[in-house]
């Protein structure tokens, strides 16, 4: 049997203010160094081994990881970073709190945001120094490729790529892989393995930093999922993160 | 102009024991992250933006590597790990501080195992638990190139072929590399890149987390080189280096 666990990353400093974060560099909060480490120790103790991590291009994910192979004491494993699993670009709403947006675009059309699949917020304008073209990390990607603004769609169309001829494919070669990204980006993950219709994975709300095991067998096909820790807490954190909506990713 | 800066790690917590680490995985002191962090500020103040990063297995130059990138706004950046960056093995020595190596072996082959480039200390037996083959880490590795004690000499002759393949032909994409590794591996580079002698690199002495500039023009020739930081500062700690011998790498 072979496992990829997916990861949260931690709390991040905006999360707890309530701000939309999306492509925005905040690191962790001291919470979710703490909640980092915790998630390392759960996977200590289950005994994983891996061969190979992933990440995206912020901060949050990269010091999760970072804070859980140190737990693992699996420093010098081979880490792989990409832009793809970013968290879902939050167009002109990145920066602002909850009430903020609700005071600037009505409540009405904030729902909207938050459940729907495929409406985008408002983009950055082309000459927004939020614009990731600006951003020398992004400097090798088509500028026609970075978002100004995403749907859920729109993140699960340029996160699937990688999955499917990264990550996956690595799963031949190692028994156990570990990818620590977003809330969004693993949703399209998640939808893609689990087959989740867009309704479904809308209302799919990933707790911060609770491990996702993933099962698979020798010819990589998905034989079982669950997470690690308690239940009772997974589910009530998940309700949580459900109340708070958009605003907490 | 180009540019590729060595650094090796901070001080670990054998360093501060006056221990032979080699291949042994000891992490940073206090005194190692703040020294760290001291390297990240003087490469930040600098200007430099790397395009990739690289280090070994061990965790204390990995974890020198994550501070510095975290100083630099640049936890983002590729980072690739090479076992042939790691620390010389230091065979039977590992673990042994110097009171103990002289103790045993007397001052005068521990003087030879400090001036000599090519005698190796005592190996490690075959089944001696600190063999690298039964470390996960190193299973990739064909066992015939794995060593279980190394001159100086070795550890050139495995750290070179990946500075020539997998480093320096980087730097024809990237204007900026960072390399964090040990005294030894280093020295190795520098020797190469220098035209040093066997008896010139056995008494060039690095400083923990001092940056050491090498600048190179286009066609990836080496037009210079010189540590960041107070001369004054950086030649009292390379005579301190010189000093403590090799018990202190």
């Amino acid at each position: 049997m072979k496992r990829i666990v997916l990861l949260r990353h931690g709390e991040s400093v905006w999360n707890r203010e309530n701000r939309f974060t999306g492509w925005t560099d905040v690191d962790l909060s001291e919470q979710g160094e703490i909640e980092a480490a915790h998630a390392g120790e759960l996977l200590r103790r289950e005994g994983f081994r891996f061969g190979h991590a992933y990440t995206s291009y912020l901060k949050r994910a990269i010091r999760t990881l970072d804070i859980v192979l140190r737990q693992l004491d699996a420093q010098w494993i081979p880490v792989s970073k990409s832009w793809r699993l970013n968290e879902k670009h939050y167009g002109n709403l990145q920066g602002l709190n909850k009430a903020e947006t609700a005071a600037k675009y009505g409540d009405e059309q904030v729902r909207i945001w938050r459940r729907s699949y495929d409406v985008p917020p408002e983009p950055l304008a082309a000459d927004d120094p939020r614009n990731p073209r600006f951003d020398i990390r992004y400097r090798g990607i088509p500028t026609a490729e970075l978002p100004l603004t995403e749907a859920l769609y729109d993140t699960v169309a340029r996160a699937l790529p990688y999955w499917q001829c990264v990550i996956l494919p690595a799963l031949a070669h190692h028994d156990e892989l570990l990818v620590v990204a977003h809330g969004n980006s693993l949703r399209g993950i998640i939808k893609h393995l689990k087959g989740l219709s867009d309704e479904e994975i809308v209302s799919l709300n990933l707790p911060t930093a609770a491990p996702y095991v993933f099962e698979f067998d020798d010819g990589l096909n998905r034989t079982g999922d669950y997470f690690l820790g308690d239940p009772d807490e997974i589910a009530a954190r998940m309700e949580a993160v459900a109340r708070q909506g958009n605003a907490k990713r």
